[in-house]
């Protein structure tokens, strides 16, 4: 019996700091492709690839910023969470360095200070996992 | 182009206590398909089932137990540290009632107080997770 999982991804709530180190916000991206909207930057796992190497690679192919992981966030894998298939995201907190700038999947990239974050324009489940970053 | 992500498991580390709430040990099973030895109770997440939801049943499945979830450990997720194929554990702690009894890939169920666990009888990466839970 071929064994049939759901796909995994890595999503990073990225904290940039500047380069007196202080705190600017957290960045999240405009998406290119649907589903449309603000989202944490993230994307699938590759087969051969530990989910701190994918998640590294996706913030970089991303944001163009090298993030360094500060923490494990927690596992999203309600199975209506992305709207296209069941999709299990690993979400951690990463710390990112530099002048970040739209690559791959991200048409814009957008700086929000925590009292800034419009809940209501993100998408999948973004908004609960934001949420949780917050209260945690 | 098809996505491709390695598969998603689920191992738990059953905490079993008695009907007077008296700590026993950790549950591990005796693996009755290969790799054989000894290892946590886990396995693969179905579509359309949350990671939460996975564990609760493949620990019933596996030791017969019903458990409560703790907390999360850690996502595990190195390539080489399932033989037969990439997968990412999602590990959680949780805790176990009743009298557990060996079914589906578990050819036996025993209890280790955690100073007799025999780390060299573990597969997978499962010495390694179990060092974390006690470190933690």
């Amino acid at each position: 019996m071929p064994i049939k999982t759901p796909f995994v991804a890595v999503d990073g709530i990225i904290q940039l700091f500047d380069s007196n180190d202080n705190f600017q916000g957290i960045v999240l991206i405009e998406r290119k492709n649907p589903p449309l909207g603000l989202a944490i930057p993230g994307g699938f796992v590759e087969i051969g690839e530990s989910v701190e190497d994918a998640l590294k690679r996706e913030m970089k192919e991303e944001t163009g910023l090298n993030v360094e992981i500060v923490r494990l966030l927690g596992v999203y894998s309600q199975p209506d969470r992305d709207p296209r298939f069941h999709t299990v995201s690993i979400t951690f907190v990463c710390n990112g360095y530099g002048r970040p700038e739209a690559h791959s999947d991200a048409k814009e990239v957008k700086i929000f200070k925590l009292e800034d974050i419009p809940f209501d324009k993100l998408v999948f489940d973004h908004a609960k996992i934001l949420k949780d970053y917050i209260m945690r």
